[in-house]
């Protein structure tokens, strides 16, 4: 069996595009897509570059009309480490087949999903010519968290400029429907530390002397209750009240926490009632200690340290209109109106929440072509990803409705060992982009 | 100059009795010091052990009288180890004397105390006799946290019998004054930890599931308050209410906060009032985080995982009449009645407080005939140590008094580099210890 765009997803995953490896091969994929996008027809293929980051291709495709509308493909071309290497059953950098599934690094996340896009493009491209323009913006930095993105894209929003944009990631869901996702959670992290001396003290000094771990302890405990809610002063202010729509979407969802917890061994009980658990994954904020680090951390008891250091870590998840900015704001006001501003908040990166209007027409129009590809039964409008992406700054520039929709599954392992598609996503996705282009130029 | 016991401290300090390191010269020392105690004169010498634990030695210098008193010289032969080793200006297994120094792994803690206490006896002999039985218990785990002396103490019991018991460290305080340490803060260490699930989530997950590390800063919160005091239900019930005497000890202490402060560069004020700070180090419990580990603890923030586990490393230091078993118990209950059954405590490790009664008459000798020695405003009586230790053991197999006092300063670095004491320091309490054998047969 041949797929399409196999010699070009062949070449593609064997480029060790690992953007969190010191020895990579970045530079050489850039330069790979860029040739290849000419290759497939582009009439611009290009580097753009900001200062710092991993060099991003342009490309586009032209329609046949100069009228027509034009779409925006994100993708990016780095990839996740391949290691533990011993837990692949294959080489994680080169294409393996069987007869259902492709396995390699990036199959799913997202080389397979670029070679898809591409494949759909050859098919309209046999049929006639595009009935839309394409644009791809392929960037290296997503598994760093796309730390210069929003720069790129203010820099070059005119080249960027589109009507409808369509995400990077997706593809089947738990209940192996084809869901479309319409948004993301916004995310902010942080550190939260405290200093109490230069060394580490007798702990018999801890009858006068101030403990820093103790001291984190009771600046967090008044950031959250014993209930798990968040009880930072105005934290919910920002946060809009949903659409019918945006409601119904919620409902839709299935998220059966039994068979979650059992796959992770989680022995306790949601932190939210059952019949909030959907609305919270998907619209209440969060805010979860990463990491926490003080004193004495080796094996046993009995080394009896004052620590003179407490270090946490911490993410919040925002939902619209929460902002990381806002949200650090209200944290270091909480902390001083408790007393708290010997607990310093360093150190902050965030991306702001985002969500399409499900409303929108070209939105259910992409819905309504899934059903007719997918079948009625399976396929799933999901509100926004419980995680986070830079998905707004891409609104931000273009003010247009952006999908999330691809070839994955729930079993793909995107960040893990042995990733991998299945051959009839891959195949039905390029069916559903190919028409999906034709329907949004109508 | 050559000083009493010089040849006998020089082979001792050379052995390296490192308890807490795999290669030692644990048994070398035990039977080294064994056959010096025969050489000196004591008519029992002999190892004793315990399953487990290493050799202590046991020795019997006989009073002149049949029926005058029996006073127990309690030492430990092993060391910490003498890592850094780049930091000592001599090697630290080999004694180096200045004009005013002795300098020595040891030397302080407790090779040189052992010498100096020979050295009093041999001044005895010379003189015509011992006017006390001297028995010596010198054991060989005490860097170890002495884990198998309580054991020990009562299996020997009926060998250990005594009047009186001499403690194995002490010198002069932070002010220079010779020091008479009366006792000692009691100890527990334990762990308590949460696990929530067999692996580390996505933290996107926070919105639904628990997280480890929140539930374990909840508990703690319970059990402290924002004031850092301790909120265990029933917690002081215990407490015995001081003495006049005991009061007086406090207050005659000197403890200069703002000096202590600026040494170990702490930039908070003092958890107690200023008026409260002597009362709280010698009279008052704590309950310190010895550490605390969870999730990610590598460097930087976006590491956005939810986890499966958090530890905190606790010790409690205790005030007659409270025990490590009820203090523990006591947590657990507190725990319990929080709605934190899922937090575990494990571990634990803990020595009882003890105090010698201040009153009693031959620590008033004691304490009298250093007055004489060192002079009238030289001398401090202490309640307790601040820290802990295993001397109640001591005291439930005799009931007789236990005092603290020795060759050391507040300089002696007793477990770092260039551990030392001052010549005159050890020549004085040869003549006050002679003295002191005297005073105590009378």
């Amino acid at each position: 069996m041949n797929l399409p765009m196999q010699a070009f997803l062949t070449q593609y995953l064997k480029l060790r595009s690992v953007s969190l490896a010191a020895d990579n091969e970045i530079d050489e994929t850039a330069a790979f897509l860029k040739e290849q996008f000419t290759k497939l027809g582009a009439t611009t293929s290009r580097i753009l570059t900001t200062d710092a980051a991993n060099p991003a291709v342009y490309a586009v495709f032209p329609a046949q009309s100069a009228d027509a509308p034009t779409l925006l493909f994100y993708n990016h071309y780095d990839v996740q480490p391949a290691e533990p290497l011993d837990l692949w059953k294959s080489d994680p950098f080169k294409l393996k087949m069987t007869d259902t599934h492709l396995y390699a690094r990036g199959i799913n996340d997202d080389k397979g999903e670029l070679a898809a896009r591409l494949a759909a493009i050859q098919r309209l491209q046999a049929q006639g010519g595009l009935p839309c323009t394409i644009k791809f913006l392929v960037e290296g930095g997503e598994e760093q968290g796309s730390p210069h993105l929003e720069d790129l894209l203010k820099q070059y929003a005119d080249l960027l400029a589109a009507d409808f944009c369509l995400w990077e990631s997706g593809g089947r869901n738990e209940q192996g429907k084809f869901q479309i996702s319409l948004g993301v959670k916004g995310g902010v992290a942080f550190q939260l530390s405290v200093k109490t001396a230069d060394f580490d003290l007798h702990s018999s000094l801890g009858a006068i002397t101030e403990n820093p771990a103790w001291r984190l302890v009771q600046a967090l405990a008044t950031l959250k209750n014993a209930n798990d809610e968040i009880t930072i002063p105005h934290f919910l202010d920002s946060v809009k009240p949903l659409t019918t729509t945006q409601k119904q979407l919620i409902d839709s969802a299935v998220f059966d926490y039994a068979a979650f917890a059992k796959n992770y061994g989680i022995t306790r009980p949601a932190t939210v009632p059952a019949d909030e658990i959907k609305e919270a994954l998907y619209n209440r904020p969060s805010m979860t200690i990463n990491g926490f680090s003080s004193g004495y951390e080796g094996p046993g008891i009995g080394k009896t340290i004052l620590p003179h250091t407490a270090l946490a870590k911490i993410d919040l998840r925002l939902v619209p209109d929460q902002t990381p900015a806002e949200t650090v704001r209200l944290i270091k006001a909480a902390l001083t109106a408790g007393g708290y501003d010997d607990v310093t908040v360093s150190d902050f990166l965030g991306e702001p929440p985002f969500r399409t209007d499900p409303d929108d027409p070209r939105v259910q129009e992409a819905v309504a072509l899934a059903r007719k590809t997918y079948g009625d039964d399976d396929v799933q409008v999901e509100l926004n990803s419980p995680g986070s992406g830079p998905m707004k700054y891409f609104y931000d520039i273009n003010h247009a409705p952006i999908i999330s929709c691809g070839i994955g599954n729930a079993n793909s392992a995107a960040h893990g060992p042995n990733e991998n598609v299945a051959i009839a996503d891959y195949l039905s996705f390029i069916d559903y982009l190919t028409q999906l282009v034709g329907e949004l130029a109508a």
